[in-house]
């Protein structure tokens, strides 16, 4: 404009390129976005990282991913997040927790197992465990992941409906487990009561844009071999994924010698629980045979560095695991004696320093690796790697931009390096899911924080109250 | 007042009671600083937790502590910084660093221990350390440091003046210690240099407020018996502390075997190296007499859970240290390669799981711990628990806010646990160091943050350029 100002008139040319500039402008495709930023981690299978990169969503997915002058020139977008001293990058994925228990969260640590168990979980939730308790558990949860970039979360726990209506609600995306139990539940008086709610919860779910429903037969050690076994004929009939807990610590691989006279893994073998989809938290107490068999089956795995750590199970051969091609993903595990977040910065940091310092090898589980296990193989170990995991068009529209301009984010040599060992869950600034923006500028739009917040507290309260806190 | 509008006139007992009230307020005492919040955590010897407190300070140090309303009523003050959802806490103790090395964050992660030093610390260090370098390092690292809580560090580094300078400038507290080495250094030739230049630095900066000037020998394996007890006497000689790396790894304790016959403590107390203050970081390799040394010697050790996790340097037995009555403080190390971030949060919550996983007990190192170690313990470990450490009339005023209505933070069954496992750096609000408000509601106040960013990304460049980054 100042040029035309400047001669006063229009000159041919610059009419021509108008005219020009005119049509490839409609020629341009319409999107719904256009996230841009200093840098893009793609963790596609070259693990592209582009400088001045770009990422075109429209509707529920990724239609592009390049450099930002690129896409500009092909794509137009009604709406665009634009920040130089960041990294977009996949959201991240919690491949095991149980949400609601982020109303436990502290409730009880530094404890031994069994007192846990005994002295606080179970009459806890026998007590307090609703549809209420369990939507208002997981909104809190949902919070603090979305706020921390996590965009995807494989759970366990009773009244999954209630967890599914909440992470809906919230706008994240779930793979649900309802829990099987050889026990008396809050939600089952049996197994089969279990059985008969997992499979209406499975109906009401299935095929949803969020939410992937799940089997969840709990573990080896609190379940019948009847009951894992229907767990996997139920999720095979219905397609749909069996989680569950196996081979966490080292009285669960006593017990399954003494019972069976084989490892877990060995047992699960044997019953043919592997006979499907299926992500294992844990796998602390691995023998090589046990390797080889999850190998095989392609079972994916959920580690989860802070609760083995603080409930002192063990340290699972992450690398020896990886090394074998097994989908291993990180997970939180639930707040209240487990773990007392749910955050996925923290766990690949853990994960990686844990294996360093158990091999004795400061090359054990690089920072890539672990960036990795929170994105694309967690993606893996759920099964999900052709929706989730990575920026790619055509994949699921699940993307956070993270600041790099934090005291503790600068400088920046390594970009694998700064997001493993020294960016926060604090550094996330926007989040997608679906192609829904669900976190701008570090505020949840699909809740109201304050509401739940409150909630927690009140339930807090009566929960004290009734444990004499 | 509505009580005399609505009567229209004054009684006398009101008239009177006025009087007394204006005679009450001017009995109450001047302070220059009201803090009060939800809860106050002392860490006084009975580990006091007041709910609805406030902390009072008067110059440089604190005046009261006790209820809001009690203290209301004795204390006028001109400032003032209230948060009901908040904890009031004695401000973090970092007991090993090398905050200079903020410039070398994440530049070679992942990699063997000699590979480290000798492609890229030893080389950038030779190359670009100067006190310009220094001096913009201590200014990212006391940035950090603030805005995460803490409030004193301990230090080893060179041009340990242009550290004190920068850290003086910044308002924090440290325990500065100059480097001596056998090797070529780059402010010092040889370690008599080395020691000339450390007594110049002691002699300048001892009696100031903020600073405590050190004496550095770098470890066993990098001094002679020489230097080593010319590091001691000189810092006899001046009534200082002495720092130093100690029992890091498996080599160093395998390498004193071989030249004494004895573990690192033992030759350390046979050139009497203990007879004086003494903080000594890492103490992960350790046998039962070394414990009976340090515990009869009253030797300070800095654990160091990232540093020793990241480069696999092994597990400081923590536990037993703590129950012989070894002052065991907290320390980050320095960024570039043991760690990436100087952040205490962190540092406690693997302390305490570091401890559970190779413990094999959840019970061992409990969150009260991990806070004593964070404060009251790592001020014994510097020989500065009659200053600073805990919230008490008399102290040094260096104290935090940390807020608790983020979603992790709530709910809160156990403030110590919140402390450890579930509350981060990033929920830090106001920091106030010797009477000093240096960060107000997450911004530092006596740094321009932009300016000492931006010198950073100058530095990185030039670093990377050099390393073929």
């Amino acid at each position: 404009m100042r040029r035309f100002s400047k001669t006063g008139r229009l000159p041919c040319f610059a009419l021509a390129a108008l005219l020009l500039l005119g049509s490839c402008s409609t020629a341009r495709q319409d999107a719904d976005w256009i996230w841009s930023a200093g840098v893009v981690l793609t963790m596609d299978p070259t693990r592209r990282v582009l400088e001045d990169g770009a990422v075109v969503v429209r509707g529920e997915r990724i239609v592009a991913v390049g450099r930002r002058a690129d896409l500009e020139r092909s794509y137009r977008a009604a709406r665009r997040i634009h920040v130089s001293e960041a990294v977009i990058a996949p959201g991240l994925i919690n491949a095991h927790t149980h949400a609601p228990m982020s109303l436990l969260r502290g409730l009880a640590d530094d404890v031994a197992l069994q007192d846990w168990l005994e002295k606080y979980v179970f009459p806890v939730e026998a007590k307090f465990v609703s549809p209420d308790f369990v939507r208002a558990g997981t909104r809190l949860a949902c919070l603090e992941m979305a706020l921390g970039g996590v965009t995807t979360f494989a759970d366990m726990y009773y009244y999954e409906d209630a967890v599914a209506e909440a992470t809906r609600e919230c706008g994240l995306r779930g793979v649900l487990g309802e829990t099987i139990l050889n026990f008396p539940a809050p939600d089952a008086a049996d197994f089969q009561q279990a059985l008969d709610y997992t499979e209406r919860f499975v109906r009401r779910f299935q095929g949803d844009p969020l939410i992937v429903p799940a089997v969840a037969p709990h573990a080896l050690y609190t379940n019948s071999e009847e009951s894992l076994r229907a767990s996997r004929a139920l999720a095979n009939r219905y397609g749909v994924p069996l989680l569950t807990h196996l081979a966490e610590t080292r009285q669960e691989w006593d017990q399954a010698m003494a019972r069976f006279g084989k490892s877990p893994v060995a047992v699960y073998e044997q019953l043919g629980l592997f006979e499907g989809p299926t992500v294992t938290a844990h796998c602390v107490w691995l023998e090589e045979l046990d390797l080889r068999i999850l190998s095989r089956r392609g079972v994916g795995v959920a580690h989860c560095p802070s609760s083995n750590m603080k409930l002192a199970s063990g340290v699972a051969p992450v690398t020896k695991m990886l090394a074998a091609g097994i989908p291993v993903g990180l997970g939180t595990d639930g707040p209240g004696g487990s773990n007392n977040d749910f955050n996925l910065f923290e766990e690949m940091d853990l994960a990686a320093k844990l294996q360093k310092v158990s091999t004795g090898d400061p090359r054990a589980l690089p920072a890539i690796q672990a960036v990795e296990m929170a994105t694309i193989t967690g993606a893996r170990a759920l099964g999900m790697d052709r929706e989730i995991g990575s920026l790619e068009p055509g994949k699921r529209a699940d993307l956070i931009l993270i600041r790099l301009d934090a005291a503790h984010a600068v400088p920046l040599f390594d970009l694998y390096s700064q997001l493993v060992y020294a960016l926060k869950a604090s550094d996330v600034e926007h989040v997608m899911v679906n192609g829904r923006l669900i976190v701008h500028s570090g505020r949840m739009l699909t809740l109201n924080s304050r509401a739940v917040l409150l909630e927690a507290r009140r339930l807090q309260s009566r929960i004290a109250g009734s444990v004499g806190k």
